[in-house]
């Protein structure tokens, strides 16, 4: 029996060292030198040195960290009451109905989860009984999450991909007008291929903007062939708008709006709650209705008072403060400079995003994709205070997703960072301090 | 492209019938007439009507519904920064660390998630990876989550069970000094199915109340015979202490204390932010280093800054508040109290439990398990402002599982309408009414 222990509230100690004697030799951290934070204020982040960094990578805390309205309904709704959702209660209701609003009249139930995964696998499971098929297509580096079954057809994680499972080349922006057709192509073949093999597709599941896969979200309608062709072989459309979600790409709420789609499936989260962890579904009735007759779901955290009321608050500051609008328009104004850098800087390649969700290649003499290049990038960001990441097959692509509260000035603040970083690397010497 | 919608804060229309339209047909509602809560505090519920309910029933506001210096903990670390874990942060070492001190020195490493079923479907895939097996031994009755892969080894949902998966009888109480010898056997034999059937054991995972078994907590010492088996055949133990962890049991932390034993990994869950979504896994080194070496594992809301500062809360709360001295205090007495009633009361049957988990058979007229009177049971003490539930296989199991700040006036309370209830559906008639 464990007596209560004698703690100390400040062990001593470096703080990494402490960390890696007491967490899993799973977790990572970011950057060689992390960084370690103890403050954060809409687009900015603060260290325990007090220096600050602007923050264009978290697309969790969209409408920006600590947002005073979101901390408020979640602090008065837990002082009020926290209900699970075996009892009746004002705030799950409310936010259902407010959630379904911003979507197709044809998609009109919600379950609510904590995580994205979450939303994921109950999505895989949903399509399972709905198709009584059990294939599912995925794109060839996509992420869907971490559960056994999630991570199993998340190829980036560069694990055992599921018999049950295909992997197909992500549209290819280049190919233009024809990505859309040749997507089609490979998903057909796929689903027959998963026919050969005994597993019928369930779904096609997609991640609207891309992410993983290097950051493609256009050209629009590139989805839609492929969606037609899964639905005629039996299978759902799933779309996993975790990244692309809650106005992120600057046209609409969701990412499968910019491509005029219909889901069957939407799975939600990251932004959802603002850092709150709620996630969630939504989709048909008769979707929900045929694997509702046979499974019960009952997630104990999912869709609780607390969780409800948060979301709600973070909706109402996309909607009040014109987040989506505002998010075109900085995002454009973002990779327009971006590509006027481009044109001076050889290392950076194309730049393509939605919004304010911005991939930039970096590339070698030769205009291949260079990891290790954007790795210094991001790191020559770190040390100049501005924190963003690197994405895709290559790593090689870099990941710009700020919250979505980043204004004009943030971004001409970041480019005026990024310009002196791409010269240094190029010059082979580090922007600040003139030697590395 | 959808609209920013108008919005309306209190639609017309009967809660219920507005939650039918909006919520996938999975959600269930306890009650015929389910209860409305508008307000919670401490180990009472107030509905909408303002009529006060006492809590006996839910195990995630251990520390009290709105429990202030949580809620405190909560909005302050909100404000401040809400990190995740691949920035360094000192919320999340502090806890780490400080929930280790709870445990045998052996168990020295932390993943935290945001739900007891991530929790489980991780622990499935670290013993995979760790043992090279695949197969999972669970309970009968089990109960362990809802990602797919839980699901199909949760044989309480009534899904197909996993092939890679074997259900084993739960301990029998009434066996005695014989129900480990007996488990034991049942466990070998199901691993050595397993092993026939191309599966080698991965775990045996075991809720360590055996909630949805129907709740048996005794007797002391029941999973040592299994425990060694498993470990002699290659798999490992896992503990699921989502119902019994966190001083539930009234005897230490973790319900394995009461067994004397030492898992391999351990989950947790429900309680561990009193409703804020806080899970999570304790292991050894060696566990989580082999598993880190092969697979990453990022879960954006686990482990964040203010999941780690609402978690040490809660674990203040409970040491400060002597909270486990006074489950297992509080639960004795009302143990007494129940086995006076069944004396009284020929359709109560076994009183079972420690701390404040208790189970009462509800019984016919010939003593055998009568889940329609323990329904009936569950809707008087609801109709008299008490709520509890009903588990085990037959559902004839009265659940009794409060907030742990139950206190002895409580107990007194929940018994003084247990009594009329019992007496009213042995005579046929409503409690209140005389008639029904």
């Amino acid at each position: 029996m464990s007596a209560p222990p004698a703690y100390t509230a400040e062990p001593p100690g470096d703080l990494a060292a402490r960390r890696d004697r007491v967490l899993s030799a799973s977790y990572r951290l970011f950057y060689s030198d992390p960084v370690h934070l103890v403050r954060g204020e809409g687009v900015w982040l603060y260290d325990a040195d007090n220096r600050r960094y602007l923050d264009a990578y978290n697309n969790v805390p969209s409408v920006g960290h600590g947002n005073p309205r979101v901390v408020e309904a979640m602090t008065q709704q837990a002082r009020r009451l926290n209900a699970h959702t075996r009892y009746l209660s004002d705030e799950l209701v409310a936010y259902a109905e407010r959630l379904l609003s911003f979507f197709d009249p044809s998609l009109d139930r919600v379950i609510l989860t904590c995580t994205g995964s979450e939303a994921n696998d109950l999505a895989y499971r949903m399509a399972r009984v709905f198709t009584g098929g059990t294939g599912a297509i995925v794109t060839a580096n996509a992420y869907h999450g971490v559960t056994g079954e999630i991570a199993a057809i998340s190829p980036s994680l560069s694990l055992d991909i599921a018999s049950s499972a295909r992997a197909v080349p992500a549209p290819d922006p280049r190919l233009g007008d024809e990505a859309g057709a040749q997507f089609a192509r490979d998903v057909r073949a796929a689903a027959e291929d998963l026919i050969a093999s005994g597993h019928r597709p369930a779904m096609l599941l997609l991640d609207t903007v891309l992410s993983s896969d290097g950051i493609r979200p256009d050209p629009i309608g590139m989805f839609t062939p492929a969606v037609e062709a899964i639905r005629e072989l039996g299978g759902l459309y799933v779309a996993d708008e975790v990244q692309a979600g809650f106005g992120r790409l600057g046209a609409g709420m969701w990412g499968f709006d910019r491509h005029g789609l219909v889901p069957d499936l939407v799975t939600l989260g990251k932004p959802m709650g603002n850092g709150y962890p709620l996630a969630g579904i939504v989709t048909r009735a008769e979707i929900a209705s045929i694997f509702g007759r046979r499974d019960r779901y009952f997630n104990t955290f999912g869709g609780t008072s607390v969780a409800a009321a948060v979301g709600s608050a973070v909706l109402d500051e996309i909607v009040e403060n014109g987040l989506i609008a505002s998010a075109d328009a900085v995002g454009r104004q973002l990779r327009t400079r971006l590509r006027d850098l481009a044109a001076r800087h050889p290392m950076v390649g194309e730049v393509r995003g939605a919004g304010l969700f911005v991939g930039v290649d970096i590339v070698d003499g030769n205009g291949a994709l260079d990891r290790q290049r954007a790795a210094a990038v991001v790191d020559g960001l770190r040390e100049s205070g501005v924190l963003i990441s690197a994405a895709g097959p290559e790593g090689a692509t870099l990941k710009i997703r700020p919250p979505l509260v980043f204004g004009t000035e943030h971004a001409e603040l970041l480019l005026d960072h990024l310009g002196p970083v791409l010269t240094a690397l190029e010059h082979g010497c580090d922007a600040d301090s003139g030697h590395r």
